[in-house]
């Protein structure tokens, strides 16, 4: 049996395919799917993506742009029978940076949401950390933010998939390593 | 029982020994190995390596430098007993770009002659899209043909691996990520 | 039954948890845990750590910064009852190339290192060759010595474990990978 899982994380590159594979989830999840973007303007892809699913009458996503306000979006969202895609987590960060916002003060807020959603979150989030240390500074605390909000989530989710050229490699629940010295 | 593999992906950071991996999949396949190399200069660690292959009587690659036409070179070379090996789609992808061609086009070109191959490919590409955002324009649009073209030769191809320090991680066949929601 | 582990290399991306888990597995193993820090200044969140180890009775690291001579040091301290931590070997080849050193060289002593010890060592290194390639010809060079001291010391130890967002995802032993074609 197959337990039930409230909360995933979708890892991946830039063009990994991590957010078709988020959506794939929740549209074949049964449950009405809500789209929380980050995003101020989505991307022609995606775009295309929900005009091709508002105009199949079997499957409506429902779309909200939420660029700094994640908690207040997922309390009001992830209700009922509602199945929550955050897409991504990467432009949240990159958001409050801009708006110069606390961002390790609101990760904690996010951290502390995922224990308390009512209905199922997939969270969408890039590998930023495996190229060579930036030059710029910025990118670097960015850099930095991104890897620790990954780790808290990773911790607080029930699953967590890395998705290579849009193949899912699950990362959580990890395979056992049992190392013995 | 194994299953006959017609074609496979083998991605990778930058030495991540994904090039040996894919070489030696190729030595031990049992068929002759042919190299469709997109660097026009091989560098140092290939050309020992084929020399040494060329020095040794039970094993002789087939070289062919391809900067440009991978579909009419997979055309002529993957053939009959041969293995190709296509030594890196990143490097065509640059190469492509740097002679001003149609690069969507030609990778949707590329998809299209998998289908159609009559003896086993790999193919060696890599992973560009785990580092931070690149500043410059060029290099995202890169990544992003990058990107796409992994996740479509994934799709394509009957096998994927991912490798990390030399080491195998199969990514296709995926593990079952059953999530139930 | 689990065989007994001697090596292991700890790979993982910037802020990936690789710190934590390697340090989880130290002070877990029932031997006195060594730490050999390349950084000559530790990070607060490191120094925090050691603080705390220190201060709790049942725990206590022994801390070596070793910036360069990493083989005098895992001579001296890999020894016995111990187990080493070395974090992390980026760093490491940072500090060989600012100083001018052969690093080439370096690495090979290391490996010539790795078969010698007398008790066991975990190495913490960094994945950086999964972005653009850098514009940089010195963060080129560095990924490249970087990339082919991961590939030698995976080959060289018993256990590889790739670490994203904190959760490990073994790599050697590797899931076996038969492809025939």
């Amino acid at each position: 049996m197959t337990d039930i899982v409230r909360t995933a994380l979708i890892l991946g590159g830039a063009r990994s395919g991590k957010s078709g594979f988020a959506q794939g989830l929740a549209e074949n999840s049964g449950r009405k799917p809500v789209l929380i973007a980050t995003a101020q303007a989505l991307d022609d892809e995606m775009a295309a993506r929900i005009a091709h699913h508002r105009a199949d009458r079997g499957s409506v996503w429902g779309v909200l742009e939420e660029p700094l306000d994640l908690v207040g979006a997922l309390a009001r969202e992830a209700i009922n029978d509602n199945i929550t895609v955050v897409d991504c987590l990467t432009l949240w960060i990159g958001n409050l940076m801009c708006a110069e916002l606390e961002v390790a003060l609101e990760c904690e807020r996010l951290i502390e949401a995922v224990t308390l959603v009512r209905a199922p979150v997939i969270f969408v989030s890039n590998e930023v950390g495996s190229g060579i240390v930036p030059d710029n500074a910025m990118a670097r605390t960015f850099r930095d933010y991104q890897g620790r909000l990954n780790q808290r989530l990773a911790q607080a989710c029930d699953h967590v998939v890395l998705v290579v050229a849009g193949c899912p490699l699950q990362v959580k629940p990890a395979t056992r390593v049992d190392l013995q010295f």
